[in-house]
């Protein structure tokens, strides 16, 4: 264990995609926790699209990131101070956020884990943020029903593949897109997606229908742009749209038109957002459900790991571009 | 009661806004009613936007009316002919669907009005299909609370209408959009909205934003174009969309580009379609809530009543072109 807790700083907001020039890492003596708080070891970071929207002065759901502050983001780890009676030294908790080797939180920020864990990175994951906002958009918004078609943008993400999953579960046919052949193949092979279309098809409204030959019931929205015209394209009578995130988008300083919403009013479209931290007693149950289906194997997913702290602001940058696969973690310990 | 039926068929599908070529008026003998069979005197004939999605090939939620068929349009008359038990000669009935002054109807296809009766024509108004409309939208999907704003599109029509004066008895200030002086007085003077913007105003998106100094909770679709695009940028989190119609493009022979919706999913809006025949048992519903309301006076309604089954395109031309006031229905007795 260092003695020193190192964190990346807002340094300035980027026009674009982030660069060298929008963090800044600093060192600083580890923190003693003050009355109520809890000091952690940070073992992973999360990296994750929205972080994007906290980079930027665009009025949006969440505060901006300040210059200055330490950049946010959820981490797993192990107490290693603590000046809360509900924390001892070597409990695993999640809910410190900051792009940083060591956190101070409030002890009611934190999680405790317990029981038989999954591996710790999970959490932020499959187990996590990701997860139960998939679980969260599946649940309340799609409501899938066996026999339905489910189309998911950005299958082989950290969001997509869960719902995908959850989908099957529900007994549906699921389609994934995603980008590229080693993408796809994940997607059919590892995740068990009933088919995969490649986002770079020539003609993407036709390879979506091919692939969707009783058209789209729920279609889970993580991207945007022309992936969001192709499947509107495909939607039946009585879709349901998850409206989960825009990546293509967050790099964009002007926002492109979108669809023509006529068909809305005719074929009784649902078109829906959410953000997870409006659910958040979703985190424990979907905890509940899915840690022994993680365990036993029997839920898939993959993960990116980047080594080290220093590594934050490529994983970023990597996120919004498409270059990773699976979930995008750092490794901190 | 003439012993000759006229009826308008359709002739060919228009371009843009249906002229004299589309419809043509033929006359034809009275014909005797089938088993399971009614003939009505039509009192009156209900014009409505919807009725352009029918004189078009495009696909759409219900079938096309066929070159050489009567017009679709519903009508309140008087049984004068009946081969089914469950009515007699004078029974009031709605349900018989064209642009004629007599039908012949399945008797499955009817409703008897009975008890203390609206004056006819309310029948395929405030309390007839528009009305029911308004009914289902906020009662699944915009579900309005106390103190929440409800702004209104096309405000003074037959839709409109209803959708606001329910939001103002579930206790929310309710703006309108309207075109033009005179729509706008009606809408906060008779209809007792607490404001209405000119859909004409320099800066709609300003004018919206000053009557909801709270911002919209509920929007009412049933323009598009520019009014949505002014409506939408003034939502609040959680605001829900009611998409009923966008009769600005209900002519349009390419439509133009919508919203980017990145909105929905930071503000978690919930947009959706609706369509007032998914649901048929709100008829009978709202009739019965609605009727004594209607007759007490404590709701109000406007209608344009043409005269003679002539004047049938005219009317519906007017409805296409906002030159109506209130519903549109065409007298046929």
């Amino acid at each position: 264990m260092t003695d020193q807790r190192q964190a990346w700083v807002l340094r300035q907001y980027p026009t674009g995609m982030p660069d060298g020039n929008t963090f800044e890492l600093i060192t600083s003596a580890i923190p003693a926790p003050g009355a109520g708080e809890v000091v952690t070891r940070n073992h992973y970071l999360s990296i994750d699209p929205y972080m994007r929207g906290r980079l930027s002065t665009r009025k949006s759901y969440a505060p901006s990131v300040q210059i200055g502050e330490v950049m946010t983001g959820e981490t797993v780890g192990e107490v290693i101070a603590s000046a809360d009676p509900a924390f001892s030294v070597g409990d695993i908790v999640v809910g410190a956020r900051g792009w940083e080797t060591h956190s101070v939180s409030k002890a009611a920020a934190l999680t405790k884990l317990t029981g038989t864990l999954a591996p710790l990175s999970t959490y932020l994951g499959v187990l996590g943020m990701p997860g139960v906002t998939a679980y969260y958009a599946m649940k309340d918004i799609g409501a899938p029903k066996a026999g339905e078609t489910v189309l998911i943008s950005a299958a082989s993400g950290a969001v997509g593949a869960v719902a995908g999953q959850i989908a099957k579960r529900a007994g549906c046919r699921v389609v994934g897109i995603a980008g590229g052949p080693e993408k796809c193949l994940y997607v059919q092979e590892q995740l068990g997606f009933d088919a995969c279309v490649d986002h770079r098809a020539d003609d993407l409204t036709a390879a979506i229908a091919d692939a969707c030959p009783k058209g789209v019931d729920v279609y889970y929205e993580n991207v945007g742009g022309a992936v969001q015209a192709a499947a509107f394209a495909n939607l039946n009578f009585f879709a349901r749209v998850i409206m989960c995130g825009m990546v293509a988008q967050y790099n964009a300083t002007e926002l492109p038109p979108g669809p023509n919403l006529g068909f809305v009013v005719a074929k009784r479209v649902k078109i829906q957002g959410l953000i997870v931290f409006d659910k958040p007693q979703y985190y424990a149950e979907w905890r509940e459900m899915a840690a022994p289906w993680v365990l036993d194997g029997s839920f898939v997913y993959r993960e990116t790991v980047m080594d080290g702290i220093s590594s934050a602001p490529e994983a970023l940058v990597g996120v919004l571009s498409g270059g990773n696969f699976g979930k995008m973690v750092v490794k901190l310990v």
